[in-house]
């Protein structure tokens, strides 16, 4: 450490990338947030042109701070990230496989670089700076795409013998049910998520004879937003699905409380923006299906964060724990 | 600490206390186990009797160590136990409600005592003195009259909000499925289980023509040991059940290690001793539903302790940790 960082305060990253927008923002290790900002990922230019991109909007904006500052650490949170590796290993959201972060980082600073899934980096974030502020057992759902998660256990983010623990989008909820991404059928996520809301609307088309606008957009046209407003106007097939994936997600969460205890389930993302028309069939079907020691005392929160932040500031905590904590592990990566 | 302890060696009592026969060990703070030794539990005459036996016999038998030795701890091992409350809330194995273990003991005993769940219990003493030394993630599934679970999260006991956590035989598995004893229908106890087995052996013998020697015992005589027995000869009715538990069994344990990301799961209790006759269908069907990342890789492993042992040294270790940790929050029960 040189003479003049002495003075200086630290400060750390945190960036959560995405299929669309890459998000990230600057903390102190008092977790005030200096700064935030974000910019277009565009995967297909592939993962080099991105973490070169990356480094050098991160340099630039440090140096946007006034002096004074120091940067001690980056937090990466992406999807199919691996925090023990280092690495995403697949990405459908991104379309990379096995990129080496870590490596990539390295050629542009000689900090520690953690990394980690972007569910888990959400569950951090909700921990530090949002509604899960001072619980031990939590459970975080991110509803985009897909459906991620970031599980906290006894006070600590669960991760696994490979890191690769909760990940509650692919328990498989029906056997020989829809064919997911990972190979197999009747995953969660197949149902709940906004891809899952999309093949929905074509099972209730085809079950149901009621008109419905839905009839007029198709399958690659249609948006889970679509879908929200035309249930927003009363519209009985959009109305039926939210119903649908409710009582699934409902009765999902309520075998996630038999297996964790958690004292609250916290809802993030776009799909969770739908408030009432997914929240009201979810407990519903939540609380007809829990133990009965459990009836009325778990309860399912929206995330207060704005979306994508979460994520952002969960990167910045994992920096810095792994920072404090995990110095040599890292240095395997970085 | 009195003088003539000083030149002592701390020992302390692991209980396990079933339906049937309650189990106990001495071990010393080394692991070695001094003593073990078990008695009838009778359980119908009620919890008061049960405590003062147990009180006298834990005594007897530390007299009857050589001197030398002074008795540092009691671990208490019980279906149904809760160790933040230090109490038995509702045992259908032992009929009692609501009983204060802490309590009891107290009267007895003038040390810490530390209380929990027979399946937890059974997963520290794997941890410790069985198959899973040096795991940090594994899941312990007591299989016998219901169905119990232990779970290890990167290197700690999982226990939740309420102590609660990891009741994997109340996973809903089919929705509208069997009546369980906790109110509910479809839970995995009500399939995968020595009571589940006697059930399915009902649901075969209606749904097939084969003659089968179970069509000669009733529903209260039969018991999962007259399965297992004319499933060694080969009876069909007794294969189709063993095949229908490992297929719900192993597609279930399918889910469980996309939740834990786990080293291995291992199987304990009677209902463990059909071997290949369970253990068969369950990996086949364990194998087929895995994500293809864990195909190959988690294995399911036989506890190699002796039945209701790793549930005493489970006790024995808890009682152990909860003496160095928890003193202060012990205090609250003893």
């Amino acid at each position: 450490m040189s003479a003049n960082i002495v003075d200086k305060q630290e400060i750390v990253v945190g960036v959560d990338i995405g299929g669309t927008n890459t998000v990230f923002g600057v903390v102190d290790l008092g977790n005030n947030i200096l700064l935030e900002n974000s910019f277009k990922t565009y995967p297909e230019k592939g993962a080099d042109d991105f973490f070169n991109r990356l480094a050098g909007i991160i340099k630039e904006s440090c140096k946007s701070l006034e002096a004074g500052y120091f940067l001690g650490g980056i937090g990466l949170a992406a999807p199919g990230a691996n925090y023990l590796k280092g690495t995403i290993e697949s990405s459908v959201n991104l379309n990379w496989e096995n990129v080496n972060i870590s490596k990539m980082m390295k050629k542009h600073f000689d900090i520690p670089v953690a990394i980690l899934n972007d569910a888990d980096a959400a569950a951090l974030g909700e921990h530090v700076f949002g509604v899960a502020r001072n619980m031990k057992n939590f459970i975080v759902l991110t509803l985009g795409t897909g459906l991620g998660s970031g599980i906290f256990v006894d006070g600590h983010l669960m991760r696994g013998e490979n890191g690769l623990a909760g990940e509650l989008g692919h328990i498989i909820i029906e056997h020989g049910g829809r064919e997911c991404t990972c190979g197999r059928k009747g995953c969660l996520e197949t149902y709940v998520s906004a891809r899952g809301i999309k093949r929905s609307v074509s099972q209730f088309l085809s079950a149901s004879g009621a008109p419905s606008e839905l009839r007029n957009i198709s399958f690659n046209e249609l948006t889970s937003k679509n879908v929200f407003e035309l249930a927003l106007k009363n519209d009985r097939v959009a109305l039926d699905v939210f119903n649908y994936t409710g009582e699934i997600l409902g009765k999902a969460l309520a075998n996630v409380v038999t297996v964790f205890n958690p004292e609250a389930i916290i809802l993030f993302g776009g799909l969770a923006d739908a408030d009432e028309l997914l929240l009201k069939p979810t407990n519903f079907n939540f609380e007809k299906n829990l133990l009965n020691m459990y009836k009325g005392k778990v309860r399912i929160l929206k995330s207060g964060l704005q979306n994508g932040k979460a994520a952002v500031y969960g990167a910045c905590e994992f920096a810095k724990q792994s920072m404090v904590k995990n110095t040599v592990e890292l240095q395997k990566f970085v």
